[in-house]
């Protein structure tokens, strides 16, 4: 078995979200929050050519995170539905409190991008834009009973 | 404007990629790759209930990739493509050099998940495992012209 690592290095906010959404709003109105991610000024360079994507991968912290107290949780915390592990859920509370959302990219104007689908808190650091293409496009896929009810997390 | 935070809190692995294919391969070979990844056997709890999801995202850390040396590089190495931003590409030339692959899941056996199509070198550290819903599939994407060239990403 290869070794699992200690520890790893740093990384760093390449950009922040910016929203008028009240957080206890955020999971409920994800579908039309409308939000702005304002890059470091240095590297808007590195953004040319999105623009000719129509949605992104967006990897960010949730910082605000509790520390993690359970591996295991109900979903839409309703104990009617049975308890279900970290990693088979989107919840931010899990071992490293990595946020991943599909946006559609509205627009770009030099350092800030407006996207609209984005379930982060105003304030959150911004780990790295990635484009959505056809190969992460799946369809028929399997997910359980559960997933379709919980809370925040309606499927389109 | 808010304050982009200068550091963030360290991540740590949740576990490891394993594969018999060599690095120079994986790039050519994605789509049909099968891997293991080797959780922190602490953590296993954390996967209940993931297997009734036919897909996930593995978020992990490209951790052998050079410093950044440019916001811009040419889709697939290939110069007759005009330049493009590291955000607008899925290359591990990036400020933070985080890895995402929408996998299939074969099977979890205790600690250890085989998928395929994870385009991650032996050794690499795993950050996260989400699962892939409904909601993460969008049809009618827009890319660029460059995208479906671009050498090891081909569209399925």
């Amino acid at each position: 078995m290869s070794l699992i690592p200690a520890s790893l290095p740093a990384l760093s906010a390449i950009g922040v979200v910016e929203t008028d959404v009240p957080d206890a709003d955020i999971p409920r109105r994800r579908r039309d929050i409308v939000s702005d991610i304002v890059l470091r000024p240095e590297l808007v360079e590195g953004l040319q050519g999105l623009e000719q994507y129509s949605h992104l991968f967006v990897i960010f912290l949730m910082h605000r995170s509790p520390p993690l107290e359970s591996l295991r949780v109900h979903p839409g915390h309703d104990s009617r539905n049975p308890p279900v592990g970290t990693f088979a859920m989107r919840t931010r509370n899990r071992p490293n409190p990595l946020g991943l959302a599909v946006v559609d990219l509205l627009r770009i104007e030099g350092n800030r991008l407006t996207v609209r689908r984005l379930d982060a808190f105003a304030g959150t650091p911004v780990l790295d834009l990635k484009p959505y293409d056809h190969y992460d496009v799946f369809t028929g896929i399997r997910v359980p009973e559960w997933s379709n009810s919980a809370r925040g997390r309606a499927t389109s």
